[in-house]
């Protein structure tokens, strides 16, 4: 079943009954931007987090890892221009210490606090500047504070990012609402991605993790700007169950609706974070069908998303799909070239592993678009899989020279 | 034991007795430039062949492969501008027409010829143009030819690459020689590389093989402009045994002298065309120790050498070590955030896992060379690698936009 439901206008983190907010700029960048953000349920919260596969966790993934066991959340205390990564014992200090100033400023126990941190690797917080913002935060909360909060997490970010919709549930209105920041390291298995989704629906706690796992799947683990996975990377979810229905769970009537819900919100999110991608001008949906596998089909999609050669002819709006079937040879999936099919746009390009009859203008017209779809088929299964992939631009190696 | 051995001034691929070379323009590329060449042995060669182990395979990849196997190799027919690849069944019958024309005109039988192409995918070659040009290249062939030859077989090379060097063996005067041709597409088992090796000693074939497989190890599997595998990659050699040396074999007491010699030609030509790179300003000697094994050590390697984020903070001249350990920490090797050590040209940059006592900007002095080292050490076992790579920039981009 298709699920019925409505954008909020300007909706975010703040969207969902009992959740408040606040960005402020406490002095962690240089710049004089907001760099600090709260989000804060009225009441205990279920909570639900996927965070980064890379082995190296910055400080803030190790605390809240240890304070989401918890359960009963009541804030998120978020940190933009500094990772707080690879900053060894001192790191987790300074971790700890946001989550203990927030409970202290909000009257909550600090491990019902989760912390996140994005920014620049290897450096020590500015802890004094740090503790005033979170002061400052506290005192500005408000139900209306989520654009304020989304503004405060970007780091290379152009826009913040956020969105909400409502749908009925057991016949009262229920919201699904949230904010994300992308730019670079953005990959499957996430990115320099941090999002923090907020519902006033009661669910479950092993529920409400299938439901992020399932919808990150389909939203945030497809979508790839530069193949990087960093430190940091972490969605939570929080639930305060204000609607007051019957908590969700796999075996509630409604369920479904919640499903698709929240990977729409995830969806939409994940959209944003690629279509904003560090220097990027084009996203292609990158589809593959006929694969071997399913697991072939995902492997060679992610190659296309780790070629440079593939992504920089995307960025000029060349149709080049010799680099795309040199890249599907190169990726160790079962592939036979004479069966080999490829399309711009639905307009063939390939067929039967040679160039098409399509004009070549034909196909440069739809890569020149700001965003297309390629679909590969390989004729030799049924396994598929889609990527949402931004292109890669001089503006891209440009903001990532460093000084 | 360490070869004695002098480099040969303007070296390449005709420097050993019995070749000769020429290079011509035949129309193949749109503008006005060199594009055809052919290398012919005097006599009898025996042969050493890798070829690329992209699943899709172009036209005179399959065409050589299956010649080689004849052995008794009298010439090399090369092409720049298109590929051959991706172009069926009558990409094939092109192919083996131009082994076949290059046979009539030196009077050898056309299993005898091997052919490489190197260039755009998927369009067929200009054959009229093709066959001009062999009639041409047979015309002018000469046993000076080898600098025209290096400069047919360059694509977005900006110099052409060749050397040679020569020393004593069974008393007598030996040379190995080559040329190759790199840009873009370059990467471990190989590019949208080409090289021609040639020598004037007797070798006995699979130890030929065997050697070229060894040095291969060491050079061109050591290098990477962009992480990706051509369609078209192909390290060819050339023996002709006119030094008459008894045939060299693995038992050969001189045999470890033409390994190293083999060895020193093939990672000339390797640095050449990682410093040639496309776009390329900086190559970094990427140093890889204490892994836990030898493949997590290649495989961390290998991850540097794909990510956009650390080769574009080389471009900047940034020691910015968070993202070559945010890199290591996704790449799926054992490690202990807690014991690994970073050092840029010798000095330490991160010491047990946190930033060193270094000031930033003695960092960033040496990451602002043309040329220098980084050395990850994780103290977790006795596995290493090393890899020469190019940095990326926004000229690496702009040459792969396309038109």
């Amino acid at each position: 079943m298709k699920l019925k439901y409505n954008w909020i206008l300007n909706g975010g983190a703040t969207s969902a009954m009992g959740f408040c907010a606040a960005g402020v700029a406490a002095g962690i960048k240089d710049i004089k931007k907001k760099d600090m953000a709260l989000v804060v349920s009225d009441c205990d919260a279920v909570v639900a987090a996927i965070f980064t596969r890379n082995a190296i966790k910055a400080a803030p993934v190790k605390v809240s890892t240890r304070h989401r066991r918890g359960g009963n959340i009541r804030a998120v205390v978020f940190n933009s221009g500094n990772a707080n990564a690879c900053t060894g014992v001192q790191g987790i200090k300074d971790a700890m210490a946001m989550t203990e100033e927030t409970a202290k400023w909000l009257g909550v126990r600090k491990t019902q606090v989760l912390v996140c941190s994005t920014g620049r690797i290897g450096v020590y917080l500015p802890m004094n500047k740090v503790m005033g913002g979170i002061k400052e935060l506290a005192a500005k909360l408000s139900h209306h504070g989520g654009r304020s909060a989304a503004k405060a997490i970007m780091t290379s970010d152009t826009y913040p990012k956020e969105c909400a919709l409502h749908f009925e549930l057991e016949g009262k209105n229920a919201v699904i609402g949230g904010m994300a920041k992308g730019a670079g390291m953005i990959h499957p298995s996430m990115a320099t991605m941090l999002c923090l989704l907020t519902t006033d629906l009661a669910i479950e706690p092993s529920a409400f993790q299938n439901s992020l796992r399932k919808a990150a799947d389909s939203s945030f683990n497809r979508i790839s700007v530069d193949g990087d996975t960093s430190t940091n990377d972490t969605v939570l979810a929080l639930a305060n169950g204000l609607v007051r229905n019957s908590p969700l769970n796999e075996k509630h009537p409604e369920y479904w609706k919640f499903e698709q819900a929240l990977a729409d919100v995830m969806r939409h999110l994940a959209r944003m974070i690629v279509e904003d991608g560090e220097g990027s001008r084009r996203v292609v949906d990158f589809h593959v069908q006929g694969a071997a596998t399913e697991h072939d089909a995902r492997l060679f999609a992610e190659a296309i998303s780790r070629s440079p050669l593939v992504k920089a002819s995307w960025a000029g709006g060349d149709p080049n799909w010799g680099r795309i079937i040199s890249t599907l040879g190169a990726s160790g999936v079962k592939v036979r070239e004479e069966m080999v099919d490829i399309y711009y746009n639905g307009l063939s390009a390939v067929k039967g592993g040679v160039a098409s009859s399509t004009p070549r203008r034909l196909l440069r017209r739809e890569a020149s678009k700001k965003s297309f779809s390629i679909t590969v088929n390989l004729h030799l299964g049924k396994g598929t899989s889609e990527m949402w992939i931004a292109d890669l631009t001089e503006d891209y190696v440009s903001i990532n020279r460093g000084e």
